[in-house]
Order: C-alpha cells, then sequence, then structure tokens
C-alpha cells in the first residue's frame, strides 16, 4: 500500500481548527492519535490532573536509537477576538500566510514533525525507534505535561536517545536560530516590615520603604556575571514595588517587591536564593526593617553542548533553508526544561514573531521548510 | 462696673459644645465674637471661599505696642465616635479631665488667651493693643484661614508687633516645651516612566522600577544636615512606592513614589526643589529612563531667635507652672509658619498628648495655669 506524504499545512489547519486553548484538548490530540495510529505508532493518551498528553511511539520499546520529538498543541486565548482581522479559529489563508491561534506556537510544529514522522516510517522504515510527546499544557502551569508525560515514560520503560522541541525558535529569518539550553528562572517576592509612624518623628519609626529602595537598588546594581560560553549574561529585573500609602505625612508600615532572575549555567536556583537572602539580610540589618523573602525557582538553566545532535540539526537546518542557524540559548523558558533531564535536546522550529498576538500567523512557505528540515534530520539520524 | 474674671474651663467646655469640625463655624467663632464685643473689642469676621475667621482688637489700630494671640476653633472630626467612652461634643469633666473633641487642641488655648485678654483689658487697660486672630481652618488646608488674616490686615493697616499662637507645645508635662520655629515641609511626587518589556529581553526595555529604586537608595542615603543651633536635623522619609505589576515576566513601564522631607534653616523649598531635580536628573541619565516629578512646599522653615519674646513667655511659663521650657522648633506644622512672616512669633500651649484622638481631654488645672501664663506675659509685655 503506498501513501501519499501528508501536507503538514492542510495538518497545521486542521488543528488550529480545534479550539485547545489551555487545558482544553480541543480535538487536536484526537485528530494526531487517530493519524498516528492509523500510520502504526502505538499510542496512549497520558491525562493528569484533567490535562490531555498524547505518547505515540514507532518502532520497538527501548531501541537505543530512539528519536524523539516533543511539542504541544495547546494555545493561548485569542484575547480580544474583535481585534483579529480572520477568525481566529478559522486557519484562514491569504497572502501567503495561514492565519490563526497557535499558528506558529506551535501547531505549525507539530504538524510538520508529525508529517515528516509519519512519512519517514513509511518510506524508509529505520532500525530504531521513533517518540513522538505531544502536550495539551505547555502554555499554562506546565504541571501536568510535558512533566507527566516524561514521568509515565520512566514508569513504563519508555526512553529517548535524543530530543528535538518544535517550538519556533527563529526570531526574524527562517532557520537562523536554534536552541541548545536554556537560561532559568527565578522569582523572589521581598515584603519589609518596618514600624509605621509620622514623617515628623522619623527616628519613633522604621521605614520600610528605605529598605526595599536600597535592596533594590543592590540588587539591580549587582552585575551577576559576563556571560559563558554558550550563554548571555544573566539579568535580574525588579518587576514591582508597592507599598500603597498616601498620606505624605505618615510613614507606612510595609513595602513589597518583587525580583525575576533570568540566568545562565553559572548560577543556579538554589545559589541565587541564597545570593538573594544574604542581600535582604545585609539590608535588614542595616535599616532595622525586617525583611521576609518568597522564591519560586520556574527553571534551571540547562545546556546541550554543542556535539553530533546539534551538528546534525544545523546541517539539515542549512541544506533545507540555506541558513547555518546560530546556537542560542537565549528567551524565556520551554518544556525542554523537563525533557534535559531525561536525555540530549535541542530547539528548533520556525519564526515565532506573531506568536501569542493578534493575528498569529506563519508563513505557509516555512511550514513545508520545516517538514523538509526535520525528514532530514530523521534521515541523518537513522543514517548513523 | 466690674466684672466677675472669666472662667477659662467653663469658656472651653462652651467652645467644646460648639460642633465646629473644619469647615464648619459650629457657633465658635460667634460665641467668641459677642463675649470680645462686650469687653470692647473691635470684631470683624473675615471669611474666605466659605472659611470662617475672626480678627479681634482691644485698643488703637496700628499701635506699636500691639500684642497678638492666634488659634483655631476648628476641629478634626471625632473618627468612631463609638470608640469614645463620652459624648465627643458633650464636654464631660470627669477625673479632673475636661473631655471632648478640641480639648486640647485648641479650644482650651483659645480660651484661655480669650479670657486672659478681656480680663486684662478690663482690669489694667494697656498702652496698646491686643489683637486676636482666630481661624476656623487650621486642621484643614488652611489656605483661607490664618492667611486670610492676615491678608485682611495688611489690606486694613492692621499689624502685631509679636504674636503669640496658642497650639499644645507640651509633649508630656505642663510647661516643658515652648516653640520658637519650626522645620519646613516640602513633598515631591516622582514618576519615572521607561519602556514595557518581557523580563527575559531586559536589552529591548528601560525598567522604571529600577530607576526608582537607585533614586530612593540616593536620597534615602543621604545625609541632609547634622543640624543647627535650634533646630534637629532635616530629615528625608520615601513615603510611597508603587507599581502595580502583577506579572513576574514583565518589566513595567511606569513607577512612582513620593517623598516628604522636614528640613531646618540650612535649606528652603527652592534648594531643596533643586537638590531633588539635580539627583533625579542622575538617575534618569544613568538609567535612560524619564523621571518627571512635583513639588509641593508645605511650609519654608523659620526661626525666632531666643530674645525679648522668647525670654518674656519663657519666664511667664517658669513663674507659673515652676518649670522652664525648653526653646524647640520640633513637631509638625503650625499657623505661625504664616504668622512669621509678618511679626516675630512664637508657640506656647499645654500638653497635647490626646490631640486628635479618640477621648481627647485636657487636664483641668492646666487651661486655669495657661490662662494664668498668658495674662502674666500679656502684664510683661505691656510693663515694658
Amino acid at each position: 500500500m503506498s501513501h501519499a506524504p501528508i501536507d503538514p499545512v492542510d495538518l497545521t489547519a486542521e488543528l488550529i481548527r480545534c479550539p485547545s486553548v489551555t487545558p482544553e484538548e480541543g480535538g487536536a490530540l484526537v485528530l494526531l492519535e487517530a493519524l498516528l495510529s492509523g500510520a502504526g505508532f502505538e499510542c496512549a493518551r497520558v491525562d493528569r490532573n484533567g490535562t490531555p498528553n498524547l505518547f505515540a511511539r514507532w518502532g520497538a520499546k527501548g531501541h537505543e536509537n530512539s528519536f524523539g520529538f516533543n511539542g504541544h498543541t495547546d494555545v493561548v486565548p485569542v484575547g480580544h477576538e474583535a481585534n483579529w482581522s480572520v477568525a481566529p479559529f478559522g486557519a484562514e489563508r491569504k497572502d501567503g500566510f495561514l492565519w490563526g491561534r497557535g499558528a506558529t506556537d506551535m501547531k505549525s510544529g507539530v504538524a510538520a514533525f508529525v508529517a515528516a514522522a509519519v512519512d519517514f516510517v513509511r518510506r524508509t522504515p529505520p532500525d530504531g525507534a521513533i517518540l513522538l510527546t505531544i502536550t495539551g499544557d505547555e502554555e499554562g502551569d506546565a504541571t501536568d505535561g510535558t512533566v507527566a508525560l516524561l514521568d509515565w515514560m520512566v514508569d513504563d520503560g519508555e526512553a529517548m536517545s535524543v530530543c528535538l522541541v518544535g517550538e519556533p525558535t527563529c526570531p526574524d529569518r527562517m532557520g537562523e536560530m536554534m536552541k541548545i539550553g536554556r537560561r532559568g528562572s527565578i522569582s523572589a517576592w521581598f515584603t519589609a516590615r518596618g514600624e509605621q509612624g509620622h514623617v515628623a518623628y522619623p527616628h519613633r519609626a522604621r521605614n520600610p520603604v528605605h529598605a526595599i529602595a536600597q535592596l533594590g537598588a543592590r540588587l539591580s546594581a549587582h552585575k551577576l556575571d559576563a556571560g559563558t560560553d554558550h550563554f548571555d549574561p544573566s539579568t535580574l529585573a525588579l518587576t514591582t514595588i508597592d507599598v500603597g500609602n498616601g498620606a505624605t505625612n505618615v510613614i507606612p508600615a510595609e513595602a513589597r517587591m518583587t525580583v525575576n532572575i533570568r540566568f545562565n549555567d553559572l548560577h543556579s536556583g538554589a545559589s541565587l536564593t541564597e545570593w538573594l537572602r544574604t542581600e535582604a539580610s545585609a539590608v535588614a540589618e542595616a535599616t532595622g526593617v525586617d525583611i521576609g523573602m518568597e522564591v519560586k525557582v520556574s527553571g534551571e538553566s540547562f545546556l546541550t553542548p554543542p556535539g553530533p545532535l546539534s551538528a546534525l540539526v544545523a546541517e539539515a537546518v542549512e541544506a533545507e533553508t540555506g541558513v547555518r542557524p546560530g546556537l542560542s540559548t537565549s528567551g524565556g523558558t520551554s518544556d525542554a526544561r523537563f525533557v534535559k533531564d531525561h536525555c540530549p535536546v535541542v530547539e528548533f522550529g520556525l519564526v515565532g514573531k506573531t506568536m501569542h498576538q493578534v493575528d498569529e500567523r506563519v508563513e505557509i512557505a516555512q511550514i513545508g521548510q520545516l517538514k523538509a528540515v526535520y525528514s532530514r534530520i530523521l534521515a541523518g539520524y537513522f543514517a548513523g
């Protein structure tokens, strides 16, 4: 039986028509499971706490050559629908673009790797396995998405040798960037508690606003590092300070501040927590104001050092697009931060410019290019 | 015709029964005008923009020996009336105290100087004049109170040679403190406007929270001065910082901060405005964030240097109370800040501990002492 190749543009359009706003499945995973099952993939829905996830494997479980793709079908809300020039879930084609929520982030990526994987196993069944992990919770808390799939795989004896996440990675031009790691992210919430008083008698009060301003100035003036071989310098941002005191003759009792740090491989959530605590203690001691702190580490930094996997991807990208991708670790976080605990992981996808925006759209030609890149990566990987 | 001396306790009680919460006249000035007119004082209501004020003079207009008293009959609101253990406008006498809103701030002071002045001119008519300026707007904006009286006096050829403000000046013990000046007060509102962005890309944003924290740290760390002969050191307080950004992955566009400075005679509203502007400009330049500033000078600092007037008052206080008063410039602002532009001014009154509080009350014995102090001051002044 011979099959026509899967058109990744049609598949992207079908997925866009599934209104899979986190945490809704929206029909997207059901559609993919049917397609993959029909192509000989063993499929399993790995839902956890109401979050829908799909696992699919072609080939032998636990094969030493197991190539993984990871992606998500959930999308962010459409925002003000009236501001869209198309129906957000209509998958309209015009001006060379395919329009709709999730067009770039990342239904086109999922469609491209599903199409590439199905066509590949049908035409040249490899000596190995292809594993797809597709989650419905990347845009939300991400606690029951890729993490749930990976937990289930460990329990079930499933493993990937390497993994490629299909998130959009190119800022402006198709092919220009792939990711070999990500910075980590930590947020800290400080609460300074002093003693209220009248501004005319500051010696009878302890001003928490002074403590917070001093701490904010210290933190923001500190240079965390100068970057490393593969990472930009770590950055710190004070995101808010709030007191809410409307009386100019009153010294308030409390002031709050939030800080977010995006950090490279010179730091960890633990080392930065320690540093923040030390800074807060120094200011507390100098000012006599109590400073409480709560922290949340959203992700540690990680790096898949340049090697065979990144070379394979970069060569495939250059062959199909004519552009040699830079090896970057910039940007926000992605599910690669979970995958990296299981196997080497890199990321490559198309141009992400309109992601999360009104009138999200993808250049139709890029979807075909992306499928071609993924196909070439599979061929290269199984060729040894 | 011989008159019995006026009982200042009875008069205070009558005034407390007038519910003269700013800007209500409440019957207080009407009552005083009747009493003073009956004692031969020329009276004039000097109301401006709905604010009631009373001017009264005994003796010749423009006399070179014109002694002035200044005070106010308006009071702050009662607050939660349920928390009072007496009726706030009931003027109840119990446990040696006279209870009610305005008992200390400052209906007792007004009653004491009115009683002293009336008795004095009846018994020993002086070669000179006694001028009383009593406002109904000291606790409010104070824009149409003592200022209106002084404006009117200038227009009308009325002048005081010296003036005593009858505000409560003693922290704990009757007689322990008089005021020969006050610190000035200036507030500044800063608005930092940067450029919004994602925390993962801080180089594409300009963070106004960093600018505000830096400015706040600079201002609060700066030592304005070490005090002067008659003044405590000037003090600066950051009273609030507000951003209102709930997203830890967003750098906000705007941050606001308010600062209040209580300053001594080494500074002026203008010099501090200039200093604040320079500091803001330095931070703006260093951070690339625009920083706007608005200022309001509520009062300049002033000093009536120790001399005949303060000596006269101090000796009278010591003679009547057995306590030699300290010459202070501490505390908040008072209407003396307006009077000082017209003539030398000092302040002396009773213990202000319960002012503005629930269960405001005055020790009954102190009211008589205060009248005696004021009587002695008048006698001393006109004795030359």
